[in-house]
């Protein structure tokens, strides 16, 4: 009997409880990519121009919304027809890290009112269960998921051994909204104790810190192949930043062919998975 | 011989590096105030108005910038007059929590272009150094300080143990730029080695979590008393919120009259410190 993770993700979206878990799944079976691009440049115009250039190949597009210089908030409505016209859902890595209340507010309030247009987004556990409730009191109610970082790929991570069991564990106790992990690993199952019914467990793994062509950064990033997260460690989702649209947005034919390639790269390795 | 944080906030001003750990402990012995008030509304107009209220009464103001729903770039120069009017610093309490290039994006760029108005931020040690390097090569030029979050004040919170241990090291090696942490105790000495000189370490403690009517919200944040914290357990800056505004923010003599009580309070139980 395989793991739940080692079936299709088509086969894996019929049997997640949150809407967005299976639209997920769902968009990555029928678009035959399991590749998110972060795109982490300050320009809106250069954001909107590599969104439209890797959205074919792409499941889910990245956000840090809050690096935007020239943010305006029709630049949202832009960003949700790209989404539309190239089928892939939005992520915010917002890495929500404050206590109930004020994530409450975060998420929902303020100049870039996340939790409006972002399917998915995360938090850190660090503060405990009540930063679940507050994203939650936003977010579910519009259906959205949550991803809880259980990792971290930098080296000196804190996020490690009880650090990562509590993560699952409070997970675990909230899969209405929790829908997976930022992690390096498979996390079906951590943390759990005997009367934790684990063994249908699926969370959805997305994986940071992939790389085909170097191994790490000046500021502390470490970077694996898609082979490596998808088929060696069972991650779901790769995400790729600068690996795909290099310094210069401009360079359209070279940022989609980068964007083929890990998507190639990353769907040879599921399909290995699955014939594994 | 006393520890360094049994001498008054403006011996302590002398022996600190960082600019902004000086300006922060003289500013609190100018005006006999070691309370912090957390600003936490979404509308400009409450926001400014709270702040101009409070403002004689506290040494800070710390401030969840990006929940302001009606934000727009002259507010900062509203909010930097008001400091200048009042003499306070200004603490935006971001809890960066991202891979270093993300947060060196995230604290000067973007639309609330941080470190170029909040003389203190703060950071979540779980991605490790990298997270301190990346603030650092922004916020360090323009004589910025780091808090780290060493502790939360919320139930469950998985900052215990190592992970603060941990934390503390990453602040005593970079002591040019973190000033100190957001804790419930003092961290001078913690997870130090037999080769760390620690006998003259003088952190910044500043504590959330401080209420003199409440004990608790819904969402798990746990309250402890001016005396609690600052004599008992040797912390530096008390941070209030709606324990000072609660809903009405047109309710100015009221606020000013609670501001002034907490303020008092936090006083009181330094002066005890110091004497005792």
């Amino acid at each position: 009997m395989p793991y739940p993770y080692q079936q299709s993700y088509a086969q894996r979206a019929l049997k997640q409880t949150n809407s967005t878990a299976k639209l997920l799944l769902e968009t990555m079976e029928r678009k035959k990519s399991n590749l998110a691009v972060s795109v982490d440049v300050t320009k809106t115009k250069d954001f909107l121009a590599i969104i439209d250039v890797v959205g074919p190949f792409v499941c889910l597009i990245k956000t840090h919304i809050d690096i935007l210089e020239d943010f305006k908030h029709d630049l949202i409505q832009h960003l949700q027809d790209l989404s539309v016209k190239h089928d892939f859902l939005i992520f915010e890595d917002r890495k929500f890290a404050d206590i109930g209340n004020t994530v409450a507010l975060q998420y929902s309030s303020g100049v870039h009112k996340i939790a409006s247009w972002s399917h998915i987004t995360n938090a850190h556990p660090v503060p405990g269960p009540s930063i679940i409730a507050g994203l939650s009191s936003v977010g579910l109610p519009l259906g959205r998921g949550l991803l809880l970082l259980a990792e971290m790929s930098t080296k000196g991570s804190l996020a490690t051994g009880s650090y990562t069991e509590n993560a699952v564990r409070m997970a675990r106790a909230h899969r209405d909204f929790v829908i997976g992990f930022i992690a390096q690993r498979r996390m079906d199952g951590v943390g759990a104790t005997a009367e934790d019914a684990v063994e249908d467990e699926d969370f959805l793994i997305l994986t940071p810190g992939v790389g085909l062509d170097t191994k790490g950064d000046a500021m502390g990033q470490q970077y694996r192949t898609p082979k490596e997260v998808v088929l060696d460690s069972g991650c779901d989702v790769i995400i790729v930043g600068r690996g795909i649209y290099g310094n210069d947005p401009t360079l359209i034919d070279a940022i989609a062919a980068s964007a083929k390639r890990y998507m190639a790269e990353g769907w040879a390795a599921y399909l290995e998975r699955l014939s594994s």
